[in-house]
């Protein structure tokens, strides 16, 4: 029997089977609706509200389905990867879960709340200097000594496949949506995304949503080629990243496209869901909701899931109360 | 058969009776937990999120009852009252949905925010002084001219066994409680959990929490007589109101205890429940959790309910993100 993890592209059955290990791991979270929302947006939107996850955030499902797939061999030797966001804390939380060790590496200058919220979650941290170079060498050293799997934070099968099990859950209550919207940083979740919802009805729409001033997405289906996000400044701290070669295949065949918002877009999408459904999202969850707004002809009357990826913020420092 | 309004004190039955009306009406509001909060209280909690509910708060629950109870005859009239806050929304919305008018009278000085939210329920709004006599003379010009039904804020006995709903449906989901508590501030929240609880199982506590700056609550019930609420000063500002007759009563029978709490605990609550949880709930919300903090010897290692009264904040003047 082959593994799956050999094929190219993750499918359907992929997720499916995904989710035979995330639902024993992770929260069902509940899908939120909002009368109010739903007439000023003139659309009706079903809120997946992954911010009610473990970790706060979408990013448990894909590593708890990467941990748990490792067999008892692999698993003994721990996992191991790079971020200093979510995936750290989801791939701790799911090792400490399984009970083997996890292995973080993160740059010398994280903020050390974040380093206090990985290391609660039971891993180990080592520090690097802020360089690709610096931590690529630290994460190579920690594989050759302990011989912990690395478990990339979005470019990696089972990662992807897990984070689809948010959009099976949503289809399993609300299967009759005529579009599926989710933020696109890595391409983790969108990718997700894209695999459960075109194998489930591929007439309905999937589109991704990235802050204008971090458009590599964007950018990189317009040319055919993936661009690098370079020190890009917005407030959607978890759309950092880039694509990578998996992402950006399953985006680029299956993504019908990439909306674009401006930052004070993000804020005052925000602030609504906050207003209005009294959920806290993260400025990166309120993305797809900007895109709603800032690209209405797609979603007026029309029934629109969307991935609220996740809820942690830091409120100290909130863009409310003040100019922006 | 005897019109249930004139007994003295309601009873499980009449909040039962009430619910029949208001789940025609309101949300049935869904029962958040959170496994670090358990922790670091040493508590098991079951929060019972009425900042989901219709307008953001329980009043919707007393407002409804209240305004679907009224005969044809009455509702034509429509109704009145004078809050300037969720009470009015909350009767405005109802009035609405029975298709009967409404009038509201506030203060000439209450933030237009809240006139125009009172106003887009779709109330008629009459502003007078800011002092009781006006406010007196001004709600009995309303009901001579329009035969309008006043509808207290919570010296109402439709309106508190509105409130007891919450109760309901929080035990009919979790029976097996320890302790209830709910804020109080005029009372009717607590007089109707109360009616419901202690109807219900009268082995189980159930407590109010107030700010230890608006403490009359505390004091009325400590020297057995009704203190007013005189120019409180607190965060909570759902709970400046005094009690009244009906509510001293019940209260003054059926409570275990009244709880007081600091300023500082009430935004270090509010403060946990947002980063943990992920919901927003007003800083009254956080008072009965403030009270299992700064109380903590009444809840450790207990199964305790929690109403979470409301969401309604003003995210421009958060007390996050400088010295409180």
């Amino acid at each position: 029997m082959p593994s799956e993890s050999h094929k190219s592209l993750p499918e359907l059955d992929d997720v499916v089977r995904a989710y035979s290990i995330v639902k024993k791991h992770a929260s069902r979270t509940p899908i939120h609706q909002s009368r109010s929302v739903n007439a000023i947006l003139d659309s009706n939107l079903f809120l997946k509200c992954e911010n009610f996850q473990k970790v706060g955030a979408f990013k448990f499902r894909g590593a708890s389905n990467a941990v748990f797939s490792l067999t008892d061999e692999e698993a003994r030797h721990g996992v191991t990867t790079h971020s200093s966001g979510n995936h750290a804390a989801a791939l701790a939380l799911a090792a400490s879960m399984r009970g083997i060790p996890s292995y973080i590496v993160m740059p010398e200058n994280a903020p050390s709340i974040k380093k206090k919220a990985v290391e609660g979650y039971g891993a180990k941290i080592s520090l690097c200097p802020p360089t690709q170079k610096d931590r690529e060498a630290m994460q190579a050293k920690i594989q050759e000594e302990t011989g912990a799997t690395f478990i990339h934070p979005y470019n990696n099968f089972k990662v992807i496949c897990g984070q689809g099990t948010a959009s099976l859950e949503l289809l399993e209550e609300i299967p009759d949506l005529d579009i599926v919207i989710a933020p696109v940083g890595g391409g983790g979740l969108l990718s997700g995304t894209l695999t459960y919802v075109k194998g489930f009805n591929p007439s309905i729409k999937v589109y991704g949503a990235e802050p204008v001033n971090a458009d590599d997405a964007f950018r990189s289906l317009r040319d055919k080629t993936i661009y690098p996000s370079v020190n890009p400044q917005t407030i959607a701290d978890g759309l950092l990243t880039s694509l990578c070669n998996l992402t950006y295949e399953i985006i680029s065949v299956k993504c019908d496209g990439i909306l674009t918002v401006s930052e004070i877009g993000i804020v005052n999408a925000m602030r609504l869901i906050w207003e209005r459904m009294k959920i806290i999202i993260e400025p990166s969850s309120a993305v797809p909701i900007a895109a709603i707004i800032e690209h209405s002809q797609h979603f007026k009357g029309k029934r629109v899931g969307v991935i609220i990826s996740g809820g942690n913020v830091d409120l100290e420092s909130l863009p409310f109360g003040k100019p922006y």
